[in-house]
């Protein structure tokens, strides 16, 4: 049986990584898989040759409409529309559809902290797709529907994870994660134009007011019964590509950080905690779905310092997601998804 | 029967991006090819842990000394050399051993030409590895010796080769090529450091310097009768990856030059004419073997011109070598080889 | 007597660069020269210090409308509007304004050329403000209306006039000019945003569509009696300034050219004619107002091949601007404008 | 009487930076101030034009050997040399010599920390170079020798200041600064490279490694009885210039931080604590000696949260050592040093 793929809102810097990381897939390569629909907003009736010109297997495909008749008949449908419309489309969609959401809707168990964040309604809560935190690769397994993470609370939860469980730490964190400027998606936007990207470095969205806050801070929740804290500072610098994140917390443990990061991640095969002194590079995990992360105690100042990279659009968007798939449809769930990164 | 691989300087630039193309083709993965010995020269003995972090499956791998004997036994040698180390070492290897050379020690056909740009002994020729060239895949296909191409006169090949043959232009050429940093390898260099050549455009190894320019001129000569002059200006810019190469040239046909090109590469499976009106870009290909290929007649100005954008480091290098692998020993010609580049 | 300068149009890439430059100005600090109204479009009513925070002198300062009542009262008015808006400004202003006009209204001399290329009908001619081309020097002296150079014609005017003039080739041009993202200007445009452009090299606007064509062909034809042609491919490259001209044509002279360029420019205070070997690099004049070039014979090419580097802003745009004005109310040519580069 | 100045170490970015801004001092252009002997290293001999040709006013310039001949006769000598020649140098030097020492030697006063930190003996404590700290103004003013600070120290110390002194925080930090690449010097480096660092993020002598951490703790003692902790993240960015430094400690005060910062530095004439809501950027300080601050409570977290951009080469360096020249001779405090940035 072939597995049929779609993908609502193809056009955008997701939709873009999720093809190129399918258009790479053995399934895909096999025949086992094949690219349906793909659709979008008002750019619905352009080609992929004009949009997409790096995938040049595609460039005669031409985008649809985003609604539930092209989105019908599908297996699987990746979900990469602005946040607030995943739940309508949703409904729309048959019983047995494994659906992949790169948007907000899904990720918040708190209402509020949704409301305060989002500013509308909650649409409610589906398995929570970073399969590497206790418990939820069993959840996405043959799951229907899955929230795909954001690409801050990726970096940042999967390096804080094992220090906060292990009681490292106390979790009273300081979080500086830099970001490339795709994170800011394919949107005219003068702030984001080359000329003023290029060469600049600068901090926004500070003071605890970025929306992915509560989702790391509900992360971490899950491996203590400490209340958490996060100071987030989201920095922006001039690369397209990659987040690097620097975590610090009080540190109130005497056991070897490095063991315990080295234990709990023994067994991911996208998480490579690297040897003692060396230091996590963006370039490193560019184009792949691997995090790499450093771990290290500063006894002199008490804490712990945590390091991640990821590539925001692979692991900490369309790799997810597929990721995700492949443990939905019961794919290997490494099946199609890079560890190397193109360096240099 | 598995294919056992080794790279002779495999830290550089080129025998890391062999290496990712390795590790990610489809008879790695299922076990018909090992990658063997990996040489280094005074790095011999660190790891890749170290030198090549984003090749995480190979972290606890350690380059040995280039010799005969760590070289011996494979099937396959990919030989990332500075230029003149080539011929000693392939005497050393077995008659059976496939060797892909990446210097250039092989590429002139003309004794003089290399001496005069090489300035040392001519080692020889071995069939030239641009299988689109007429009559190179044959040339190619089970040969146990093939001579790599470089990086800007794959670009420039490709991009003028239909011109010439189907007589479109006089073949007296203006060539501007502009290459990412990478260009320049893996060495210690304050010219090539990140603050001379970030925000930074410059023209280099000017007025019919650089190398690459016989090894144009001999290319093009495989397809006229005529006299061929090549004015070839390199120029370096800001990014580490990808080569946009444009070509002029008097213009003497009224055909319509894009049915000329799309005729020429229509069997190609790494060559894509672009839709008249979209230019190449080197993101587009970055990564990937693809070649994108643009071409226009300027019948103002009395010039053709062509643009052409490859991966210096994919098609230009390390892609090549691979491609030209699959031929000789019988693999797929596409196979692990991407035609998707990583945009943004 | 205090001279006081108004922009129109002051929230662009120019207009903030004049204001830059102007802040720097001796007869600014020594208060000679006042700063008055700066106006806007759509951002009129919008303050200094959210709209160029890089000026925090003008912090507190506020764009006003765009009309002939704000422009009112002042000696000079720098116009940094769209094309097509500088005639009916001007009109408005007293006689004895010196109007220095950005924009290409009043450039070009043959109105088919105008239409061709702007599809509008044409304004008329002023001084064109290139004080480095043979006589202009003198019209700018003392004159009230001034059409300030495009900034790859000034890049290319200024590597070619020498040869045109000298005769060392046939005016059958080949034109590569690499260019720095703010020359496409401070405008929402997802194909300039930072993902799209770094790491990215493509050419635009080809085959001679380029509206900057005629105006290089105007220029040099004014040291010519010869036709001229240019074939000239505009590349954007990652990088926020600077252009890089490369100019190749058929040598037809046995003349030293550096010695011809080192005795066209001697008394130039702007143009830096670089020792033999030496290549222009944009960096080198990143914010300042010269103009760097290389001159060099490729004698087995049969060409002749030029280079120049000048900063798009500053010598491409608003550097001629004030230097133009420096000529037009008496002050030092030289005044106000950098030599030096922002290197690194 | 005119000023003569010589930079020993010219060759490097410190001496380059240090020679831009004194071509366009007043002192200099009015010939108050000459620029006498310029010296280097391995490099003596070569020529300006050659290493520095962003400076074209000094293209036939050569540099001379480092020595007490070359250097003596001058009254100023600002030492752009590597950590531990300072006070060889200083000794040989006549005691009317002003002497601006760009290297670490003389900034520490514990003895222990230098050896601990720099691994050789202790040389001596002079005057700190940041006049906006309190009293230093007045020990600079006239001073013969004066310790300019180093730039990670700047950026953290101004961004921290009024937080410290006022009690706003307890003074256990977390400090991630962000740097552009100039700050590793022009020495050749494959690390480095263009290649290695275009496109990527790092962090890098982490956990309490760093130099500068010992010096930014030894200024903020200057204003608390308070024990200090530091936890330093230097973060490697892909831009050639600037510092973002983001500091955060737990708030412990109701006061509104946006004004006691505002009245700490409302007399100083580089430091621009921007209006509430907008952040620093590099770019809009890069080539000046301006401080961008912002300063923000977040009370969810109980952190306050200081963002400060200099440039780390201008303000960070050459400003700082130009900044206090100007003090220590009796020119005007500001002068020859721009507070605009070279934005975009």
């Amino acid at each position: 049986m072939t597995l049929n793929v779609a993908i609502a809102g193809a056009s955008g810097y997701a939709g873009g990584e999720i093809l190129r990381l399918l258009l790479n897939h053995p399934a895909y390569i096999s025949g086992d898989l094949t690219i349906g629909a793909l659709t979008g907003g008002s750019n619905a009736g352009q080609s992929l040759g004009d949009l997409m010109p790096h995938l040049p297997q595609l460039r005669d495909r031409r985008l649809v409409d985003t609604n539930k008749d092209t989105l019908a008949g599908h297996d699987v449908v990746f979900l990469g529309l602005p946040h607030g419309h995943s739940a309508e489309i949703a409904q729309q969609l048959g019983e047995d559809t494994v659906i992949l959401d790169c948007a907000a809707d899904f990720r918040l168990q708190n209402s509020a902290d949704w409301e305060k964040f989002y500013g509308s309604p909650h649409a409610g809560i589906w398995p929570y797709g970073i399969p590497e935190m206790p418990g939820h690769r069993e959840q996405i397994t043959n799951a229907k529907h899955i929230a795909i993470p954001g690409c801050f609370p990726t970096g940042a939860t999967l390096a804080l994870l094992p220090a906060v469980q292990a009681g490292l730490i106390e979790p009273t964190i300081n979080l500086v994660s830099i970001t490339g400027v795709s994170g800011a998606g394919k949107k005219a936007n003068v702030a984001m134009l080359g000329a003023e990207t290029m060469g600049n470095v600068k901090a926004y969205n500070t003071g605890g007011k970025h929306r992915h806050t509560p989702e790391v801070i509900q992360n971490l929740k899950e491996v203590t019964d400490q209340d958490v804290t996060v100071s987030f500072t989201p920095v922006l610098a001039p690369m397209p590509r990659g987040i690097l994140t620097t975590a610090t917390a009080p540190l109130i443990s005497d056991q070897d950080p490095h063991e315990v990061y080295e234990a709990f991640y023994q067994n991911e095969p996208f998480v490579e905690v690297l040897p003692v002194g060396e230091q996590p590079q963006t370039k490193n995990v560019v184009g792949s779905n691997s995090v790499h992360i450093q771990v290290e105690a500063n006894r002199d100042a008490g804490v712990l310092l945590v390091t991640s990279a990821i590539d925001n659009l692979t692991k900490g968007t369309a790799g997810a997601a597929v990721q995700c798939m492949n443990l939905a449809v019961g794919f290997t769930e490494t099946a199609g998804l890079p560890l190397t990164g193109l360096a240099p």
